[in-house]
């Protein structure tokens, strides 16, 4: 729904929000922040270089959306999330007259907004529970072709949204190194497995959805009911340990290779800010089959996809050292998901699990078709066999200690403010 | 380490714990319910037919056994479990003395204790993440045979604890109904999958694991100090829908097939109850590889096995109509676990995964070797061939609505006394 929040004419008397890559006053992601001098975790927005503390704000808002400021002043996301959309449209709404030039608020507001530099943000949300799926259709082909050069994608891809379950513990946000994991590695010249540090690090690009309101264990969520279950969006990288994978996943899929880490964006781009930037799902290749009826609603068809571009950039200590910028190791879009955010959801609830708040779901890596498109070093490299060069002479076929991926999104259409979804960055430590 | 809690002439004043199946003195496990007439959930200890409560009973304990009881008035067993084995330890002999024969504080204590007829009974904990194992390794081979009849066991799997994440949102205690899931059934004579309720619904014999004190993300837990990271012992049944298994788990692994439900039971038996039913890890099988040091300590190798008996009851509708009793499915035993539990945690933490108090680790199925001892309908009945038939002239390929699943563990050693886990029950409820 595009309403009065997504004027482009709608300027912010926060001067830095103007013009800002991620934050102007059509965004008005939500996070956890701890002001400068480090008081309790609490709700925030991001607006420009600024964070608006939410429950302080909440006096100067009214009903719904006073109710979503002081549901922000917990710890955690969870509780706004619960909410759903009515208090999260309201608060929108009412922040963003009050944020907006000429608002004769300023004066009360002002004094409630930190500079997000002197700020440390944490999890936006106490995450119940993770599921990764597997929706990005040109990364399951690419490494489908791997193991099945005539026939990548398996039958079922096509009729199931694929997923499984991750972990919770160790998702982090964006800034917090991630460890290189050790593991049972199975060289090729090798009978038996070694154990050591991985070898084959890996990076996948991916967006995440976190749950707002859930369902009863055993009411499954009707596909043109799901969006209303869900809070909002943000990058998320899946750490990948592809020598550990490769001799683990058999039978029960990927455990280890995955579970030391997987880093997301701090803000909460709401399903509002996103509203300019629906499309219809992207039309089937011929051949494909229709949806199964519980995945099928016409309005998901026509506006349940998401026009989103995503980047992936590589820091490395010899770009670091030469004052080089970080190398852009590929450039995909959110169009390339095979099934959209609804069907995920309902998919997910259709048997009767139930979701909760806070429960963060990954779309899996969203490769574009092209070589410059993928969301993965296994994907780019062809496995390691096609390392990548950089500006600073450094090759890379995996990644190395010390080494930084930062994972970008940017939503843009004309005729509206583009908006971006703020860094997702980690960098990897050596193994203990 | 066996000592004075073990004795088998201790005798409690709580007369049905004499002799009492699962709850002698010996036992003491620990749980969470609502006393009757509903007040808050709170940790309590079993003890006969009876369950005192162990916040009430704080007060009449002194230092650790104090501070552990004061923890179990939360209504979740996370802070105690977070506590370790030093303050459950203390616990355990301070309630031990107050509920044998003889104890002059009788008359304090009797007034703490409820009839457990008349309490709910929640789940123990909140649980971060679930994690499912796959050590038994008869049933690996008895699932395996079916794919590869000549190779059964993937080559990973001597290797490897082989694991995967499951739901956490969806674990209910005893008693609880499952709901038949609905989901797509790919059936033999057609193209295409169909939507519709699951008709090869199926159980697993579990054990679950409840981890105490937690590791720092980055950091294993050496394979010597994984059971001071475990707080407990329940029953689990992973409930499984064949048919969604079958069409959905490649390549990422079983995920709607299973999180539909898994049932536990109450009672949290403890590392020191258990400590009389400790064997040896069984040798293996001539031929097979050691595991690598990192899995690899002696104590855990000379006594880091459990010798529990484990048994699987079927209560159907026609069976309960002529007042039969319910049919034994299956006798097993922890003994087939091919990993200790030990080893699954410290091979859960090698890759720095952070395990957090209150996390759930299922075993995976254990069957027994021989056919009587199958821990699913899907080893006893061959894949839903060999029908099984019950005295009430029913047969079950798969679940019934109505039927109900009942696990129950009991751990024998002469020269002590038997305890039992309480029952792990369910009842399947039809699709909506």
């Amino acid at each position: 729904m595009i309403d009065a929040t997504h004027d482009p004419a709608l300027r912010s008397w926060v001067e830095s929000a103007n013009g800002h890559p991620h934050f102007p006053i059509q965004n008005l992601p939500l996070g956890i922040f701890s002001p400068p001098g480090g008081g309790a975790p609490r709700g925030g927005v991001a607006i420009g270089d600024r964070i608006l503390d939410l429950p302080a704000a909440a006096a100067l808002l009214i009903g719904e959306a006073a109710q979503a400021a002081a549901a922000a002043g917990a710890p955690t996301l969870n509780a706004l999330f619960a909410l759903g959309a009515g208090p999260r449209r309201a608060l929108r709404a009412q922040l963003s007259e009050l944020l907006a030039e000429g608002s004769p608020a300023r004066a009360r507001v002002e004094p409630l907004l930190h500079a997000a530099a002197d700020c440390a943000l944490h999890l936006p949300a106490r995450i119940g529970d993770y599921t990764d799926f597997y929706v990005g259709i040109h990364h399951a082909t690419n490494i489908g072709k791997v193991f099945r050069p005539d026939n990548p994608l398996l039958p079922n891809y096509k009729y199931v949204p694929i997923g499984y379950h991750g972990r919770a513990s160790s998702v982090r946000v964006s800034g917090t190194p991630v460890r290189r994991p050790s593991g049972q590695l199975k060289l090729p010249d090798s009978e038996a497995p070694v154990f050591g540090p991985c070898r084959r690090l890996d990076y996948e690009l991916e967006v995440g959805v976190w749950i707002g309101p859930g369902n009863e264990l055993g009411e499954p969520i009707p596909v043109g009911e799901a969006d209303s279950h869900v809070a909002g969006f943000c990058l998320l990288n899946d750490w990948s340990a592809r020598d550990i994978q490769a001799w683990e996943y058999q039978p029960l899929g990927p455990f280890l290779a995955k579970n030391f880490g997987s880093t997301i964006s701090p803000w909460v781009i709401t399903p509002e800010a996103l509203a300019p930037f629906r499309i219809a799902q992207p039309a089937r290749p011929e051949g494909d089959p229709a949806p199964l009826p519980y995945l099928l609603d016409d309005a998901d068809q026509r506006a349940g996809a998401f026009d989103i571009g995503l980047e992936v950039f590589l820091e490395t200590p010899g770009l670091r050292e030469r004052g080089l910028p970080p190398h852009r190791l590929s450039a995909s879009n959110t169009r390339h998901m095979y099934w959209t955010v609804a069907q995920m959801v309902a998919h997910h609830a259709s048997n009767g699990c139930d979701l909760h708040p806070g429960d963060l779901l990954g779309s899996g890596t969203i490769s574009a078709p092209d070589e410059a498109g993928c969301g993965s070093l296994l994907e780019t490299t062809k496995g390691g066999t096609r390392p990548v060069e950089l500006e600073s002479g450094e090759t890379r076929r995996f990644l190395e200690d010390g080494d930084a991926v930062i994972l970008r999104a940017r939503a843009e259409n004309p005729g509206f403010v583009a908006i971006g979804f703020g860094e997702c960055r980690a960098t990897v430590l050596p193994a203990r």
